[in-house]
């Protein structure tokens, strides 16, 4: 690797002009990182619903142009003052939220909240000056959630950066930085099925899919899927799911067809959909006494989630995740060593795979519903 | 004591023969206990709102002639076919609910919502043979959620009854048959809050003093107390409670006026007034990231819990508990050592005691919101 830091690097970068358009291959300025800031050299980029939704940008301020990209694999190329965490050549996996180690949330081991560095869809700029680090002929281009990994160069804070095994490759747990954590981490972290419990997961995209994975690494005796789509079952099997209840397909509600199915309800749900009508059955398609329904799908900012309180009186809980509850710096490392031990598998979220120029096929594969995970490889 | 086994006991007890009227003091015949049965000479009872409620009998189906009553202490006089945990002398706590200890919910670790005994507040009658033990002149007398405390004698299937320390005071621990636990539990089982933590407790009546008791042995940093009533605040500091909101006095939500309070939102709440508005106020209260909601209190049939999805997502759990989660014969006997090794105080929830003649004096002190627990002394 040259040299290069301390100086602006022109590189790629997919930019995002307008919503809902194609996005465009640029040549970008990438200044330095300043403090507390880490310069990255993007390997492998793929793209999440995220992406898609600000991309689209319905019913948003909308921010452009601006460099979306938030799951990715990268080595450190330069570091800003005050960084000691990483170093240049570090492999590591940028992430939309971050870990600053300081503030309350840091501090408590249940939170990963961060204070200072959780996820802000609404700033398009570093934090340490409020100024973007990407610029087309001195214009600047927005940031997307401190990570805009649709470059082959990025900057982001130090503390949305997790340091990982370099042996590990790049291609494969890249995706581990967001989704498939997510869904993972709702189950590991906050539902903890018991070995050989029922468990149900609504959606059965690749968060849902996650979910499952990590209820089938759990040792869960039966998992549920639930999906308006029916094809997905097939699929879905791979990932540990047993059952599979399509609401379209009966006329009373899931969560009455799950209770039948299950003498009295689940011993956890997870919710990955976001549909409040779909987060509401999923908590109550939890066993009174013990049932534990998590809730990881973000919803429209007016749903409104409304259940009995018997509901919950009758013993059963109620909890939300964000990032699976996964601290970034501190739990992404461990993530991915259970990757390499063969304990979780990544390879099956894979679907697609394309060059950096065809990015934009990424994103129909995702509006068409075709597969899970797109590998987007920058070199080519 | 007498040897009355396998005999009509005639005694005295108060019947409550019309809704919201006072109770009468009649002599009563209660037949021996019948399978999986006991017979039970009630020593101390108290009084509780659950009692009331189903006194009062609004908007229920009234079932009367009905001996009410079910927190109280007493000795095994007789036992029926099959029983074999207790035996005549042993000192007992009768309870609302019970514990079969063999269908799924007995033989989960997390539930006490027992399948067989779970309370019923509809059946005036015994499981075993459908009829009541109680009758005058052969007419018979509907039972109250199992136990009928208000009796000299009464019947109660074995699964609820707590075998006790024969040293314990009856007339102190009688009051653990239910509301007192339901409080303490709700804390210590279930909100679980970390030494030093911060807890607000919704609803300064007995219970929820009790949730306070068991965040002061828990070893909480900062009680906070709310209630619509601030002279139960004076009260409230012999049970731990540091603080004192009472959202009438603030023309913002109390869940904002705890938040200002605690820089984000308290570790841990726990909700004892039934009251919707509480309910969602006692949930929005809690810290994102980390925080804790116990609801306890039964709200009516037809009450909705509402709340923005988010609060959920940002990390915060939402719990109900029955009987603060206790097992009723598995765990009540420790909560009566807690009391005898000082850890518990129980004599600060007893502010008044009457002759069992009295009986409806009881009811009057509760009615004007006099004290918290009134006990009655049977051979008054």
């Amino acid at each position: 690797m040259l040299n290069t830091a301390g100086q602006v690097i022109r590189c790629k970068a997919a930019v995002a002009w307008e919503a809902g358009k194609p996005l465009v291959i640029e040549t970008v300025e990438v200044a330095p990182p300043q403090k507390m800031e880490v310069r990255l050299k993007i390997l492998y980029t793929s793209l999440c619903h995220t992406d898609v939704f600000f991309w689209e940008a319905k019913g948003q301020n909308p921010m452009f142009p601006r460099i979306l990209g938030h799951e990715a694999g990268g080595i450190v190329e330069s570091i800003g003052e005050g960084v000691t965490d990483v170093e240049p050549g570090d492999h590591v996996l940028p992430v939309f939220t971050g870990e600053c180690k300081e503030c309350v949330h840091c501090k408590s081991e249940e939170s990963n909240m961060c204070n200072l560095l959780r996820i802000n869809t609404d700033r398009g700029v570093m934090i340490h000056d409020e100024k973007s680090r990407f610029s087309i002929n001195g214009k600047p281009i927005f940031h997307f959630v401190g990570t805009s990994t649709f470059s082959e160069y990025t900057v982001v804070h130090v503390g949305c950066v997790a340091k990982i095994n370099p042996l590990a490759p790049l291609d494969k747990v890249c995706v581990l930085s967001c989704g498939i954590s997510t869904g993972l981490g709702a189950t590991l972290n906050v539902a903890k099925p018991p070995k050989g419990s029922t468990v149900a997961v609504f959606g059965l995209g690749a968060v849902g899919l996650a979910a499952a994975e990590g209820a089938r690494i759990a040792g869960a005796s039966r998992i549920i899927g639930v999906d308006l789509n029916s094809n997905r079952f097939e699929l879905a099997k791979k990932f540990g799911v047993t059952e599979f209840v399509n609401p379209k397909e009966h006329n009373k509600p899931v969560q009455e067809v799950i209770a039948e199915m299950t003498d009295g309800g689940v011993d956890r749900s997870i919710e990955c959909t976001g549909h409040i009508d779909a987060m509401i059955s999923a908590f109550e398609s939890v066993h009174d006494g013990w049932g534990v329904a998590v809730l990881v799908g973000v919803p429209t900012k007016d749903a409104v989630f409304k259940t009995h309180p018997i509901n919950l009186l009758n013993e059963r809980t109620l909890k939300g995740t964000f990032f699976g509850n996964y601290k970034p710096r501190s739990d992404l490392p461990s993530i991915v060593e259970k990757y390499m031990n063969k304990e979780l598998e990544l390879e099956k979220f894979i679907t697609h795979e394309v060059p950096f120029t065809e990015i934009n096929k990424a994103f129909d594969y995702m509006l068409k519903g075709d597969g899970l995970r797109c590998i987007i490889r920058m070199d080519g």
